[in-house]
């Protein structure tokens, strides 16, 4: 079966054949009218990732005074084999991502099963029928050279496709809400001139009716609040002119939680765009600086955990710093620096690099390295040295593993021929890595360690008892802690048991 | 009159002779007698500076539950030309700094001439006498060339000298708290060993009695909180021994606010110095992300302000971004990165370089280039050109000049032959620039200016009409805004005026 699309579970789905796309059409056309008829409006979300499945349901899930639905959500996903089955399984009410957010089955269930105001599609063709279409497609920086994130690019190849579909179904007057994180300059530069143009192709005055764009970024954080951070969170938005700047906010004001968290307006959708970039490169520095202390904190016996702590007591101005650790992952502080540098020299062709931003970006991919420094210390030669890596998500009691630091942790362990073994309780599979398998149960990997690396902070490697790390193991192996998971209590109760500890940013215990 | 002080106000104190010291000496004598018997402890602060003055006046304002003061205080400066007058003038009751703080003169009449417990000497002597010396010693970082920190480095001379001093004179259970903010590792590599071989040279057992050596920081900020950034807030402390750290304990929670602001303790003298100048460490570099995203913003149309707003609404997370300006200045963000850098390669004599640090520094102490060139943007050729800087100070509504932005802001102007005039209403000397006059009046700089320049965000300046200024100058100068002080209205204005503005990081108004 050629045209078959399989879900993370094995379940297989056929992807439509055109006479089924003819159904769906008359389909779309059908369900879009009787909601009309019920006064709805109607929204597509471009995209079903890890953002836009949640917030297509957030917007279905929007209510007014009477406490109903304000908008009937069309959900549209490509019919790719990678992704065409989140199509049917949304449409059983099921959500295409886990999550440990109890909230996240209960909005899917609430508004495809019983409110039935949010289905998803395949079809391009849903794009003409709607008043608002969010945009999330997945947009990714491309960093060709390891730790060289000054070569860093964004191909934007893939998104103005999307766009340019959008300017061949969409009517004038509905809005395209770019919710993706893009290089600032996107909007004016590339979506607003792809609609245009395809207006212009279909015959459609620009001048009379120029295309609708607005830009708006959620702040979405994976885990138990997931649902929330989105819908319950300050948003900023900007609009290319006054209409789309309206019907932006009218359309945010309905979906979100307005009243806790107001709209925050800004003057353009190129500072709604670098806002999003500039406030994860913030984070993004923040870290790297914590490295470099850490490094010396190490060398000079001190704990730069407890120092933090005493620099964070000055609240409002002190206590955004952030900690060190085995380095940095997940899908915004790793690229949206990458992407900001990359639209100032090309979208804007201006002179100049984001100089603190890029050499943050490059000190956090390379973070991993110093954690191998740190055992190398103890095991200068790592050659078949067992060494079990307890997590490899980027986040704590997360499973998300994309641009883990563990990651580069294990590639550069194998260049060194260790023997590496990795655990992680929430995570099934390692697409990013190659020839990796992931254990769960943590009695994989610890027998006959001779190197244990505490590397996220999931609440069971926080519970694990020395001693019966120890009885797993067999061995009396380094430990490595690579952000302040293991109390000073802890590390004695492992040093009294025969270890030798070692922690990032961790002076005093050496 | 080879033997005298004089102080700002032209006033001048004769140095004392060697007669007079051995009368002054008896007095110490005397007055520490009757002092120990009213049960008060003796406190000495070594260097009546910006900090040391204060802080002298806070250690004598302290009382016990009966109401009681707890300790008498001997404020020490030496009988330098520079510096003596401060002696003679604190003991008639009045500080030796000028202040918008109505609580400094406050301090100081109640505690010298009310209370009766808190004198200036410049008599080493005392250090004798006493159970506690506070080191307020300044100490700077030398940064032989501009925009070069990496060649920083810190002349502990006079500091080591201040330090042998104390060995030759303090009863060996005396504790030292150094509160000078010191290149880490100093108590523990300079002040003990110092103190060890003075100690053994007395024939005073340093196995029996070792010095006692504490480390704690001050967060002091000029402005109208003097007096209350120093006793009203986090206090982070560490000893060098169990002893060092229980005195250390003891007296500042007899001298501090601690109910509302409970001290931090760490577990060395190297971690408390670390967290110092590390915490000013983060500010300088966030300022110096902020400068790239400033250039960046003001090239896309962009008002970077509004931007920082808008991620400064994530509170806890985000709300520490600071700003973009003419630059860094002020005594710690400015030096305490090299200090602790110098401190890593020379007293830890470790490899490497705290780089984000370092070129945090250098983009700060270069940033005021950054203005130069906005001008320039608008006004290529700046001979003969006559320019007024309103604001010379470093922080808005203060007169403190020390390492003040607008220095090099001047300087380099001066370099191109443009006519600089300053003004400030909160300085009368600028003793850190050759050839400096600082106008009080407004109206010496404005007439015939062709560009304004909005340095520092004075609010005699915020408050200032366009129409005011254009009359004042008879001129319609290129106005521009180093950080935010004018609102779009007033831009708006001035450009309604006929005149052009520029701005740091306001892309918006291009």
């Amino acid at each position: 079966m050629l045209n078959v699309s399989q879900a993370p579970d094995g379940k297989k789905y056929n992807i439509p054949t055109e006479e089924e796309n003819a159904l769906e059409r008359e389909e779309l056309i059908k369900i879009t009218k009787e909601q009309r008829a019920l006064g709805r409006k109607i929204v597509a979300v471009q995209g079903l990732g890890f953002v836009g499945c949640v917030m297509a349901a957030v917007v279905a899930d929007a209510e007014n005074e009477k406490g109903e639905p304000i908008y009937f959500v069309h959900g549209h996903q490509r019919p790719s084999k990678r992704s065409y089955w989140k199509v049917p399984v949304i449409n059983t009410g099921v959500p295409p991502v886990a999550s440990s957010d109890p909230e996240v089955p209960q909005i899917f269930h609430s508004t495809v099963v019983e409110k039935k105001n949010f289905r998803a599609t395949s079809e391009d063709f849903v794009y003409g029928l709607v008043d608002v279409v969010v945009v999330d497609i997945q947009l990714d920086a491309t960093k060709p050279s390891f730790g060289e994130a000054e070569k860093g690019y964004c191909d934007l190849l893939a998104f103005r496709e999307g766009i340019r579909m959008l300017g061949q179904q969409i009517r004038p007057d509905c809005l395209v809400l770019v919710e993706t994180t893009v290089p600032p300059g996107t909007c004016e530069k590339v979506v607003k001139p792809i609609l245009e143009e395809e207006f212009t192709k279909r015959g459609i005055d620009i001048k009379e009716t120029p295309p609708l764009v607005a830009h708006s970024y959620e702040r979405v954080m994976p885990g138990a609040k997931y649902v929330s951070s989105i819908r319950d969170f300050w948003r900023v938005f900007a609009g290319v002119d006054e209409k789309s700047t309206e019907l932006c906010r009218e359309f945010l004001n309905n979906v979100l939680n307005v009243k806790e968290f107001p709209l925050t307006q800004l003057d353009s959708t190129n500072a709604s765009e670098l806002a999003k970039t500039m406030e994860n490169t913030y984070r993004a520095v923040n870290i790297a600086l914590t490295l470099e202390w850490a490094r010396f904190a190490e060398q000079i016996g001190v704990d730069l955990f407890k120092v933090r702590d005493a620099i964070r007591k000055r609240k409002g101005t002190h206590d955004n710093l952030l900690r060190p650790s085995l380095g940095v992952g997940g899908y915004c502080l790793t690229k949206d620096p990458v992407l900001a540098n990359w639209a100032m020299q090309t979208l804007f062709e201006l002179d100049g690099c984001l100089d603190m931003a890029i050499r943050g970006v490059n000190i956090n991919d390379t973070m991993p390295l110093h954690t191998i420094n740190l055992i190398k210390t103890v095991i200068p030669e790592l050659k078949d040295v067992k060494i079990a890596i307890l997590g490899v998500s980027y986040l704590e009691n997360v499973g998300d593993t994309r641009h883990s630091p563990s990651k580069t942790l294990v590639e550069f362990l194998r260049k060194d021929f260790a023997k590496v073994l990795t655990h992680d309780p929430y995570v099934e599979a390692w697409p990013e890595l190659e020839d990796s398998h992931v254990e769960s149960d943590i009695r994989a990997v610890l027998p006959g360690a001779e190197v244990v690396v505490f590397a996220v902070g999931h609440d069971q490697y926080k519970n694990l008892q020395p001693q019966e790390v120890l009885d797993i193991c067999g061995t009396k192996p380094l430990i490595v802690d690579c952000s302040d998971f293991l109390s000073d209590e802890r590390i004695a109760e492992y040093k009294r048991l025969g270890c030798v500890v070692r922690g990032v940013g961790k002076g005093h215990i050496v």
